[in-house]
């Protein structure tokens, strides 16, 4: 392992994707990337008693799942790194608490997918970890609940708002193995903090966090955006997306639109589905890319992909305070199987 | 770096604790320890203008005190560890956002020091970091009113509960210096939830976590109690440092009552200061740890030190669903610096 420049840390060993699995709710079920995910629940409650409960529930559905795609006893697995919106963590921590391994719990808000993958990889190729698992979530209700309305209120949001998506994600990381995608490189952001102070745009809070980590990664690497297949937003939505492309022309001199795509507006049609400015929450780009994008990794369909999930590191309690929203972005990168690559 | 038994991770590099800054507010600067911290703040709103906005300047303080006793400019730290008992982690993100090192935000509760320390050391020893800071706070008042009732409200509590801990702590570590305190092993612990379900008895929750990563610890490596000049727990206060020995005796024949202490019952004086059980907090095994242990490690007054931080990982929110109190705890061993070990 190797730290360069401003802190991309270029993964040697290239721990690997060996398994992953997504799980959705009802809508996101009836969104474009409906055929991708590992089930779909009609029942956004699971059968639970309240919607927390039904978040845990989809936590632990998606690293059973994830589990037994790579045909993995749950013993194997050594360490859990997870995460949620919830207060305290709380989707993760009784979700996951009868599992075995050595739990770590993280906090980046919608940007957890990257964090606990990013740490899963340091944690397999340092050897303080053999089998690790990145596992996230979030949950319509639960976030609207928590940080905006009880949906009973039935309050209206702008355009610029987002829905959070219902769902989770998790992926299985181990040694190198030639034929499952690996991590090959990985930035942890800084935070970045613009001033922006409206909840109901998300999408521009995170869009400078983006900017910053995707430029420190290309300056201290040297690649330039036509390195990759695709590079991969968490959940900027509409409003976003358009906001981080123009930064990074404006502000940075890097053009990524020719291979930009963001989570949040893949998971719903945005026009169809009455869903705003797209997706967000941490199990967006989630369930996303342990679908969508490790799927077509893992089949060389894709070869290399920059996936960089953002977090709004806000709080009710500190907007309400009159504070601004601190932004962050942690980033991943992700390459197809050497077995793909040889048969080229 | 090597994984042994069930989750032991041995640091054969030895990463060294270069630096550290405890600061407390009031009542804890009235304690026992008042003479160990690096500042105590008389006025527990340190000037600000809402406590959560408080607790984000003690944090800033503590890592701020922690690089200028080592001399360290800020450029030279390259990533942060940091979390805290506030929804979405807002005394970190708040308090350290004008750090320019990447961020990673955890969440273990109060096991939080031990969680970030562990990760700042497999960081430094894998090469993912050059200088990493482990950053940590807890407050009295920002404390009360989001897990118990606003302190307006005067409400009275059992004595098993135990005082919050107004105060930060923050740890830089780096490569192994000679001179230094250095860590040698981290274990990562499992959750463990034996059906406790009241919030006003946190030690009785935390303690059979604190017994089962003592156990594995010593089991992974065929150490045993008297090979540590003290084992300390994070803050389990007196009704659950009771209960730890007493678990520990019967269900896993370990006797540690001749060398136990915890940083709940060491911060306060119990009988004179009216803290009921003792201290509790993220900020309560921080300050105890970065002051008191880590100073008397760097004179060689104490040779060798097993730090366990238990975490209790509920919610509001999932108490008042009627869920139990899952808990955690994390384990650090830190040494003395070997030049201390050559002149004895």
């Amino acid at each position: 392992m190797k730290r360069v420049g401003n802190g991309t840390v270029i993964l040697q060993q290239k721990p690997s994707v060996i398994s992953s699995a997504a799980v959705v709710g009802k809508t996101e079920g009836e969104g474009p990337l409906s055929k991708e995910f590992d089930r779909i629940f009609t029942d956004d409650t699971l059968g639970e008693k309240s919607y927390e409960k039904s978040e845990s529930a989809l936590q632990k559905e998606a690293l059973i799942r994830a589990l037994s795609k790579a045909e993995l006893s749950e013993e194997k697995l050594d360490s859990i790194f997870a995460g949620d919106l919830l207060n305290q963590l709380t989707a993760s921590t009784f979700g996951l608490r009868d599992t075995e391994a050595s739990f770590l719990g993280v906090f980046g808000a919608c940007s957890t997918m990257a964090l606990t993958l990013g740490l899963c990889a340091v944690f397999i190729e340092s050897g303080a970890s053999e089998c690790a698992a990145a596992v996230t979530s979030s949950h319509f209700c639960t976030a609207e609940r928590q940080f905006r309305m009880p949906l009973e209120y039935g309050g209206q949001r702008p355009q610029s708002a987002q829905r959070t998506v219902t769902g989770a994600g998790a992926s299985i990381i181990s040694a190198h193995a030639v034929n499952r995608p690996s991590i090959t490189a990985v930035h942890f952001g800084r935070i970045a903090d613009f001033g922006i102070k409206d909840a109901n745009n998300m999408g521009a809070a995170m869009a400078p966090a983006a900017a910053r980590t995707i430029f420190d990664y290309f300056s201290d690497t040297g690649e330039r955006p036509e390195d990759f297949d695709c590079i991969v937003t968490g959940d900027l939505g509409n409003v976003g997306s358009e906001l981080l492309l123009s930064l990074l022309k404006k502000d940075y001199a890097l053009d990524i639109s020719k291979n930009h795509l963001d989570c949040g507006k893949m998971i719903f049609d945005c026009e169809k589905q009455d869903v705003h400015s797209g997706g967000s929450g941490c199990g967006c780009s989630a369930t996303v890319l342990n679908s969508y994008f490790i799927n077509r990794l893992t089949k060389g369909e894709i070869g290399r992909i920059m996936f960089v999930a953002t977090g709004a590191l806000m709080s009710p309690t500190s907007s309400m305070q009159g504070e601004s929203i601190p932004s962050i972005a942690h980033l991943v990168v992700l390459e197809k199987p050497d077995t793909v690559k040889e048969k080229q």
